[in-house]
């Protein structure tokens, strides 16, 4: 008599990740840093194939067969992204290079009205792509920036949050979910709050969007950035959600060829949305393959991602909690692995994570290791830097096993030097 | 007894080009838009499936063993770039998403010292790429636009250009070769003439980059950008070339990862260059597959590739010039094709360019027609659009032919018509 287990979701997408299925010293490769970039699935890399292969032409400016077909598929791109996130409108759905371009366009384009003395809150928390775009505003507009601190759980805290905000205030920018310490931060509430102080609101989801659904109306969040290559999409593409109104209202950023209307030598008008925001030759086959991301994740279903990826982390952190030198960061999963985002960033007593991440790729498990583009954050929590595994919907228990096993050998390794 | 005829260039390489092998409107395609994006070589779509298939991960910032090979690649890539100018550095390589990006990183960031008054020296047919972001700059500095015309060729006006340089001046910004006259700017004289007025130089050589051997210490000019889609490479990647120094002086563009040393909440220090100016995860697979294309084109040689697009000027104009309704603009070839850049921008009498992309396209002749993002420059010329035909060195003789049987019965057909 056979056992037949039912299989996962990863079971049935494995496949379609040909990466996955190598060796790396010689061991299977257990990827566990998709918070860096995640994999990209055949049907987005033969997206990018077709595209070149087939009608490769720019966009746009033509009026030949390669160059509607490059048209068409690139704007069908951005239909898709917009039903993704349910924009109300598919000209609030503006490609970029990342989500870093996508922030910096609003820090510069909205962030030229701020006067000296107007409030930004971020929070400790902040990527460095939500903070130095904000230092540098700050630096040209006399603004202030404010941070909200942590709970004792090490969540965003709401409460700090609400005596933070005041009349000076102009704008929330935060994660949706912290990178490091993979809380899901209220950002409707967040959003609703600031609202009621005339405050607008840009919401960081690079993090979140790869992992759970993100509905922009629910939300009601003014912008919202995110990056494809953390979402089976390739490098080089992202893109800025905005409130229509809002983004017709904000002047250009880049200047070029594709967002103007009607140009003189001395001045030019600009064309409608999204163009406006989209100078030059814009990343055709990354957006068109980015469309072929979101029908990827679509097809599986983001509810289904993010109830498997939940099993996962309550496997995870339950596994990681039987090694007594492990310290995690970040809340607890609560409920059934619910409550927080599918990763762990620790550290190892005395261990440099480094040191973790070089022995732990000798087993061929990839981690990350250092401050993870929160150098702030790992200040406040007082460590230097930390090691993390980041999981995907495509990682197994397996997978989990082998990094846990090979955790420990490391673990009681440097132990040995240590004592 | 059978001629046999020595191999072409095109001959050559067409194989390494699938798109070109296909029929658009039942007619095998005969792709002569190459100004406004070149085809892919194979090398090109491997290199970026290879990326995907075996190494993809985040760039610098992760130790196992994929990330460190990306890191590899990313970096060799920069090498391949800074070598196929004959950069004094590598450091001196900033890839962007495209020239446009490029050029607006300058304006930005250079441009950030500019006073009321000073004066920024274009050209009359520049792209939009180059115009638009000095007239935003303009708006912020109160610096002043000039503008360098036309000789009775339709070619830059160095005589007028003396004129207008002064001690006000503190930039010129020009294309080395218009996507529309197709005459070749003397950069180098341009250059020389500047640097005696203490003068910084920026060249937009997306169409010379392409065609003919680039050397910015030869030009020596300041600044160089390009697009790495019209050169063989994928889209969503491109390149700021600068001097060391310079580039060292001027302050960041785009805040966010990568760029930075060391980050605080209200302060931060800035990575060295290159990644000062590269702000986010950058387009990691694009850029690899830049230094494939260059790759590519160094191993056929540019000095190959010029000498065998010269031919087919020659032979494009000499067929061109057999239609008595077809008027084309800029400079004729000079001596055997040489002296200009392989593209044709025209216009046949009362007959709509569209009209001719159209009816051309229903033969598998791709070509443009419209403004060409230099709007002014039309202006100027007093045409509202135009068409253009450009080359490349995959296109053969045999194509300019079905190009001109196609092009002589349009112009026969409309002639007909307006008759």
């Amino acid at each position: 008599m056979t056992l037949t287990r039912e299989k996962t979701l990863a079971d049935r997408v494995r496949n379609d990740f040909p990466i996955l299925h190598q060796e790396v010293n010689g061991k299977p490769l257990v990827y566990l840093d998709n918070a860096a970039t995640s994999q990209k699935p055949l049907l987005v890399l033969n997206t990018l194939r077709e595209y070149y292969e087939q009608y490769n032409s720019n966009v746009h400016r033509g009026v030949h067969t390669l160059s509607a077909k490059a048209t068409d598929a690139y704007e069908a791109a951005r239909d898709k992204v917009a039903a993704f996130v349910n924009a109300a409108s598919r000209q609030e759905i503006v490609f970029t290079r990342n989500a870093s371009e996508a922030i910096n366009l609003v820090a510069y384009s909205w962030g030229s009205t701020l006067q000296p003395g107007d409030e930004i809150i971020l929070s400790v928390m902040e990527h460095h792509s939500n903070l130095i775009p904000w230092q540098l505003l700050a630096q040209r507009s006399g603004a202030v920036l404010k941070f909200v601190e942590l709970t004792p759980d090490e969540e965003f805290d709401l409460e700090h949050f609400k005596s933070l905000i005041c009349e000076k205030t102009k704008l929330v920018a935060t994660v949706h979910v912290s990178n490091t310490l993979g809380c899901i931060n209220p950002v409707k509430e967040i959003t609703a709050i600031a609202h009621q102080h005339g405050v607008k609101v840009l919401i960081d989801a690079c993090q979140s969007i790869p992992h759970m659904p993100i509905d922009v109306q629910q939300i009601d969040c003014d912008w919202l950035v995110a990056s494809g290559h953390k979402m089976c999409a390739p490098t080089g593409i992202g893109f800025l959600y905005g409130k229509l109104d809002l983004l017709r209202s904000m002047p250009p950023f880049l200047g070029g060829g594709e967002m103007i209307a009607d140009v003189f030598l001395d001045h030019a008008t600009y064309a409608d949305l999204p163009n406006k925001f989209e100078a030059g030759t814009p990343a055709i086959a990354e957006a068109i393959a980015l469309g072929a991301a979101v029908d990827y994740l679509s097809a599986i279903g983001m509810e289904n991602i993010y109830a498997y990826e939940a099993e996962l982390t309550a496997y995870l952190w339950e596994q990681l909690g039987q090694i007594p030198e492990i310290h995690t960061y970040g809340p607890k999963p609560k409920v059934a692995g619910l409550g927080r985002a599918a990763l762990a960033a620790f550290t190892a007593g005395e261990v440099h994570p480094h040191d973790l991440s070089t022995i732990l790729d000798q087993a061929g498990v990839a981690i990350r290791a250092g401050h993870h583009c929160t150098q702030p954050l790992h200040r406040h929590l007082s460590v230097q830097s930390t090691a993390r595994a980041s999981l995907s919907f495509y990682n197994t228990r397996a997978e989990i096993d082998i990094f846990i096993t090979a955790l420990q050998e490391a673990v009681e390794f440097f132990g040995s030097i240590f004592s």
